[in-house]
Order: C-alpha cells, then sequence, then structure tokens
C-alpha cells in the first residue's frame, strides 16, 4: 500500500513555451514533476541561463530545464499541457502525436472557445482536458517570466464531469504550489471567464492600448463593459451555460481591486504577436448567433479586432 | 429695374480655412463673388502664391484672395460660411460677432448633430442656415485642395422651411458652378448623411485606418455597418425624421462605386488633428437614446473612438 501523497510520478510535457508555458512547467519542475519542454528559438538560452520566475512571494531559478528541439526527442509523455497561441493550433497535429501513448492525457490551458474541441477532433474526446488559467503574467525575456497578480487554475474533463485522473493532474499541479481546482463543467467555467475576457480584452486593444482602469474610468466604455458582458452572461445561458446575471457586476468590481492591468491580448498586441481572436471572440459569436443570442456589441468588437488583425479568419 | 440674374452681390465670410472652407470659399471667389477668407498660420503663403482648386474637370488658380489675420478686419458680412471642426466651435463665440449685422446669415458647412442648434443658442436661430457638403476633398498643402469626387451642397433653414433667401444663397453657389439644392428639411438631410458617415468614419478608424471598399470587402464589417446604418435610420425615424430602411442598402450600394475612399475623419485621425466625435456619434446617440431609439453599436463605437481620441467630450 502506497501511502504517498504522489501515488507514481507524471511524465510531462509542455507545448508552447510562452509566458503561460513557460510559468507553469517551471512551476512543476520546480515542485518537482517530471517536466519537458518543447523549445525553438529560446533553446540554447534556456539550457545555458536556465529559467527565472519572479512574482508575488516566488523567486526561482531552474538552473536545469528539460527542454527540446523536437517532440521527437521528449517522446510519450502522460500529460500533455498545451500552451501555443489558438493561432497556432494547427501546428499541434503534429507536434502532438509523437507525445501520446495510449493514455495521454491533453490539457489545453489555451484562452477562449474551440480549443478543446480543436484536439477531440484530431486526437479524441477521451484524451482532452482543458484548464483556465487566471493569472497576470509577462515573459520579459527569453528566460524570465514574471508573474504580477494571481495564478490559479480551474482544471476539468472536456464533455464530462471529473475522473480520478482529473484531481491527479490537480494533485500534481497543487503540489507545486499552483493552486488548482476541478470544476465539473469546464464549459460553464470557459464562460464566464469570456465574461472578463470579451470586454477587457477586446476594448483593450480597440481603445488605443488602454487598460483596465483606463477603461473603468470611462463612464462610456464602462457602460460598454458591462453591456458586452451582460450579452455574454445571456449567450451562455442560452447555450446551456447558467452564469446569472450579477456576474457582470462582480467581475467589474473584481477588476477595479486590480489596478491598471494590461490584457494578454493587448501586450500581444503590443508585441506583434497574433490574436487569439477566433478564440475569445468568434467562436462565442458563432454559439451566440446559433443559440439565437443577440450580441450586436460582440458582433462589431469581433468585426473590428479582425480588421485590426489584418487577418482572415484563423480557424 | 435690373434684369441681372444677381440683383445684388453678398457679402461672404469663410470661417475656417480647412478643406471645406476654402474649397467653397475658393469657388464663390472664382465664381464672382465677394469672398473674405479668415486665415491664420497659412495667410502669408496664400497671399503670395493665392489658392490652387484642381478636381474632375475644374483646374484653377486664384492670385488674389481676400484673407485676414482677424475677424475685425473683415467687418460685417451677409453670409458668414462656418467650416471651423466642430471641436473649435467654442471659438466662434467671439469670431462671430464682428462679422454680424442686424440680417447677417450664418451658414455652418460642419458635419453631423448640434451645430446649427449651438450657433442658434449664441446668435440666434432666425440667422442660422445649415449645408450639408457631399464631397471627397482634401487640402494636400497650405495652397492647394484637391478635390476627388462629388462637390454638392444640399442647403437648408434651421428649424423652418426654406426662405426667399435661402433660395438666394442656392443662387449664390450654383453662379459659382457648385450644384445646390435646397431642403425643406435640413435635420432630416443630416440624419441621412449620418447613416453613411456614423458607420464608415467609425469603422475606418477603429478597423485601424481601413478605406470604404476594405470595409465593404470584408464579410464581418461590412454587416457592422449594415447593423449601424439600420440603428441609425431607426433613431432617426424615433427622433421624427422620417428615413426607410431600404436607405441603408442603397448608401452601401452607391458606396461600392465609390472605390477605396478614405472618409473625412479617417484624414483626420491620420493627421492627428481632432475628431468631430461629438457631432458625429456622441449627439446622434444622446437623440437616440433620448428617442428611446436602441443604439448598442453606435454606443460602442461612440465609447472606442472617443477613448481613442484621447480626450474629453469636446461639447
Amino acid at each position: 500500500m502506497n501511502l504517498s501523497s504522489k501515488s507514481k510520478s507524471l511524465r510531462i510535457a509542455v507545448v508552447g513555451s510562452g509566458a503561460i508555458g513557460s510559468y507553469y512547467g517551471a512551476k512543476l519542475t520546480y515542485g518537482g514533476s517530471d517536466v519537458h519542454f518543447l523549445m525553438r528559438g529560446d533553446l540554447n538560452e534556456v539550457r545555458r541561463v536556465g529559467l527565472y520566475v519572479r512574482g508575488k512571494g516566488e523567486n526561482f531559478r531552474l538552473a536545469k530545464v528539460n527542454c527540446y528541439n523536437s517532440v521527437k526527442e521528449i517522446g510519450p509523455c502522460d500529460l500533455v499541457l498545451i500552451a501555443v497561441k489558438a493561432t497556432s493550433n494547427g501546428k499541434l497535429v503534429d507536434l502532438v502525436p509523437p507525445l501520446m501513448h495510449e493514455h495521454t492525457m491533453l490539457l489545453t490551458l489555451q484562452n477562449g472557445l474551440g480549443n478543446e474541441e480543436f484536439l477531440a477532433e484530431h486526437f479524441g474526446g477521451e484524451r482532452v482536458l482543458g484548464g483556465l488559467c487566471f493569472i497576470c503574467l509577462s515573459r520579459i525575456s527569453r528566460t524570465e517570466i514574471e508573474r504580477y497578480d494571481y495564478g490559479h487554475i480551474v482544471l476539468g474533463e472536456y464533455g464530462r464531469a471529473s475522473q480520478p485522473r482529473t484531481h491527479e493532474v490537480a494533485a500534481e499541479f497543487k503540489h507545486a504550489s499552483v493552486t488548482c481546482s476541478v470544476t465539473e463543467d469546464l464549459l460553464l467555467e470557459r464562460w464566464r471567464k469570456l465574461v472578463w475576457n470579451i470586454p477587457f480584452n477586446g476594448l483593450s486593444i480597440l481603445g488605443g492600448g488602454i487598460d483596465t482602469s483606463a477603461i473603468l474610468a470611462d463612464v462610456a466604455l464602462r457602460r460598454a463593459t458591462l453591456a458586452l458582458m451582460d450579452e455574454v452572461i445571456v449567450a451562455a445561458n442560452k447555450c446551456g451555460y447558467p452564469l446569472p446575471s450579477a456576474a457582470a457586476l462582480e467581475q467589474i468590481k473584481r477588476t477595479e481591486t486590480m489596478g491598471a492591468y494590461k490584457p494578454s491580448t493587448l501586450l500581444d498586441w503590443g508585441a506583434g504577436r497574433p490574436l487569439e481572436i477566433e478564440a475569445i471572440w468568434g467562436e462565442p459569436l458563432r454559439r451566440a448567433t446559433a443559440a439565437g443570442a443577440p450580441a450586436p456589441r460582440l458582433e462589431i468588437v469581433y468585426a473590428l479586432l479582425k480588421a485590426l488583425d489584418g487577418s482572415l479568419p484563423q480557424s
């Protein structure tokens, strides 16, 4: 009988070593997990100097990071953390198979809607879990990650209630000092997070690069934020995910405590990185429309962001 | 008995010598009218080299332009063309009085809603006329104006049907080869023009600086344009100005014939000039709201433009 809190170690791969992948991969490594990072441009520098993580109450360096230039070098794992931009999902079709054995779990830590569906379609729904990352994070250099606030993950199974393995994965994060809870309804949580991301990530860009406190200080933008939140809540309800209408004001109030926060999409925009427009705005809009929920503001925000991004639909 | 088609000459002042003021002032001068321009920074150069006007089927130079550094030098006129940006209306309180005699007419050629009301409030409604300029124009240097398309004016009295003087002013423009018609309902025509300006001027800026053909070529933006037009039409109707719902599609079709056209506000934005946000979006939104017309898209476009412009409400 095994009395240890960790009965066996999961072999973990991280695909997508931006801010999210690097941070959670580093946390897991630091907590003793067996983590293997796929890296490209940053590989040599990370091998040479390691990874630094700084944030409220944490400050550590991983001197030795298991990083690789190809997924074949990593080989089969028990858990794959998917943290590429949703705009790069197409690459996963080739990247993921060498990492899989019969029971490999694929955990997407990406934003918005459609990512679990993408993985399910290509690799089978039974493998797929999703995680919502509530975190303010920035990768300030190839080897340094700065966490500004929060950090917790809400984990769930794709299309079903939690399983023993869901709790096993959550335990792996908790062991690494990452607050992690398990949800019985992943999609409900995704919609709840969109209530925040759809207005704040969108208006921060369209308003010319403004942070959350500038949005809330402007009477017209604050009203637009609330109205967008209401649209998302109505859409979620019509899609079968019960969110209370009070969720809008609650999120506004919580955001007021966050100070001048720049949403991740605004940081992407400022850095010239592609925006996850389809995952955050396009797919929710399509589901709202299909469910008969009116979403005039979301429609125009989506159209404008797509035009700003200057690209064709990305998924 | 005077058999001339012009029984007497109007003494005309032009306040605001941007593209619109310079163009119509130059046309009137070239047509033989007695025109006096208020100029500031451009005064010396225009005195030295005159004004050039180029466009489809016209190409002329005014060697001698009556231009002045102060309204006192101009003195009382029969007609004052008001062509400053609506954001500078406050300056009119001091600029206009020295130009007035008992029967001076004030003709605003400005965009949007609220300009006639501003003039009426400060100088008396009986003096006020409004003109809608349908023109694609650019002031390409201090002394050169280029007209790309159109040019006609729709004239009307503020708050009443046309008067003999309205037709006299129209005749002055026609005499100068400017197509000019008289409307019996100026505000109806202002709303009709807003059906175009509200979506195209707004989306061209918020979409990152795109022209009308780019807006119409993008499925989502085209849909947003039509939906915004519908909101404006419903608002106009609720405010008592009957515009048919077919006006939206008609304007889209007409715009398709215009090619890649950059709305005036986009040119202002590109040149770092202030935007007429309150006249084009703010005031129509306030009137829509007061009349109980839902305008969620206009609301968000207004909020975003105001944030982009980075300024407090301008009127």
